[in-house]
């Protein structure tokens, strides 16, 4: 297998090991919980801002912990979400007093164990909220969206107002509408090779996409032929705005995010085509983001996240960051 | 081909723009003379710092453009050195009357164009200096050894001490200092594929690692069958600490470099086994970087790259930047 690795079964402990030996200053890693915490955690006053989710999307959510983002997050094995233990020992972890805002994509295991904790955390003297995230324009079955990039721009965002000293009904308040004004749409040029399976999920030809990926090696809903960069980036403008409706003139953050393997040269290629017709439409963007964020193992591909912004978001998107994938003003 | 591509031919102009695209308040592109230069350049009174080499190893020099590093990089195309055209345009664009430091990796091509062109710029009323960084110990034939991780380090450290007002030969003395000081030595568990060849350098078995690579789709010195990540990790302390030397207790500075399509989940993997084999060995990681920096494309791999430092370096270590791949403090 073609990976820096020593055992599947420990896969997502070393990684985790790794990551928190890499930003003393920022995290810890707390082994017995199987969770990652901010280091001043809990941080009394502020409300605390948590996810969680199935490994193998690194840098999403673990790498998204620390000052002015996440105060903590649950990892689940590899495409699994965590389970509702890990979820009430980082509530209780981080909870500073003010109420914790937990962060939950929508997939139906993580709203499950998620919604489990919370029943069990009810019992305790904490205010807990949550904020769901559903993105994905590609899924449009009874389970409803996906999240996806969007998760990241909704951490970002609500850790800010929460560093900022916004209530919990405040922070959650952003949460949701980010959420709502948030679409992604997502295409796979390859599948990916969960560790403990040794080989690709699929097979895919090198002169074929996947349309509609989601962020757990999932197939698209549709396979066609490769086109150029310039066309992959009209359709991805096309599939995103046509659900999001932005208005004319509407500001715009960008996230190109990258699934895994696909370089920076080549994200930052298809950024330059999307940015193009973005503004070929009459829309503005403002504020963008290229990298591989929300990532699926090793996976050929990339995603297209829009989010419509107001000088609210924009003030709370600029504001200062510390984490391991993300960081600026500090 | 597996890529997000217009067209091989315009593969690193149509990154170039997408990259300045996404970042206009720290960078511009110069289509003209094909140079990426800091926005508010020259900066008057300041050194400036600049490098350039061969497209393919992005962030690799243009990602590192901004407040606190570089004041202009010259791509080349592919795997092929900037020619002396680009490197004069670029010092005459950023030089504000402090000098100029051009960072010059020790690929023959780039020496001898960085040569050429400082000759044509000594006739004019401009300091121009060079640093060669040559860090690569697998390398030990009659042209030295090859740039690699290493100028990553030696761009921020020399781009800090400018920042800071130090004067152009102690901006060199720094660059020398950092180059003296620094190691590094790459892992690659596949080729990689250029734009306009279409298809991988070389054919490699999934269960293989070639030892010694370099950062333009050269293979390694030897091939050996792939290890565990713990053992490769000691494999790339040894080979580094073997060359550097560091006494025992030496403070290091920890660069985990990914190859381009290896995924961040694995690199913080090998960062976790490469820091407790320092620390077994009685060195001290004092701060680390995990990411793909100094890349070949889309190829799979990793390179350690280790830095002996003291107070000054870490506290130009530490100072802001602000540049599209590496940002910290502003």
């Amino acid at each position: 297998m073609r990976k820096f690795i020593n055992d599947p079964a420990t896969f997502v402990t070393d990684y985790l090991r790794g990551l928190a030996a890499a930003h003393p200053g920022i995290i810890r890693y707390d082994e017995e919980n199987r969770i990652v915490v901010r280091s001043d955690a809990p941080v009394k006053g502020k409300v605390a801002v948590m996810s969680g989710g199935g490994s193998g999307c690194e840098p999403l959510h673990t790498g998204f912990v620390g000052p002015g983002m996440l105060d903590a997050a649950c990892p689940g094995q590899i495409y699994t979400s965590p389970v509702p233990n890990q979820i009430m020992a980082a509530t209780r972890a981080i909870d500073g007093g003010a109420g914790v805002l937990q962060v939950i994509k929508n997939f139906s295991g993580e709203v499950m164990n998620f919604g489990m904790a919370e029943e069990i955390l009810a019992l305790e003297d904490m205010h807990v909220e949550s904020a769901l995230v559903n993105d994905d324009v590609a899924t449009k079955d009874s389970a409803g969206r996906r999240g996806l990039g969007g998760t990241l721009l909704v951490e970002k965002l609500a850790g800010a107002a929460a560093e900022r000293s916004y209530d919990v009904a405040a922070v959650k308040q952003i949460a949701e509408r980010v959420n709502a004004r948030v679409r992604s749409f997502g295409v796979g040029l390859s599948s990916c090779t969960p560790p403990d399976r040794g080989r690709p999920i699929y097979d895919m030809p090198a002169d074929e996409m996947d349309l509609g990926i989601g962020i757990s090696g999932e197939p698209g809903r549709e396979r066609v032929p490769l086109r150029s960069a310039r066309d992959v980036a009209g359709l991805l403008v096309d599939e995103v705005t046509r659900d999001l409706g932005p208005a004319r003139g509407a500001r715009l953050l960008v996230l190109v995010n990258g699934m895994g393997s696909t370089p920076g040269s080549e994200l930052y290629l298809l950024h330059g085509e999307i940015a193009n017709a973005l503004r070929s439409r009459g829309f503005n963007p403002c504020r963008a983001m290229v990298g591989s964020y929300v990532t699926a193992l090793d996976q050929f591909g990339a995603a297209l996240t829009l989010l419509e912004v107001d000088d609210e978001l924009i003030e709370l998107w600029d504001a200062p960051v510390h984490t391991a994938a993300l960081r600026w003003g500090m």
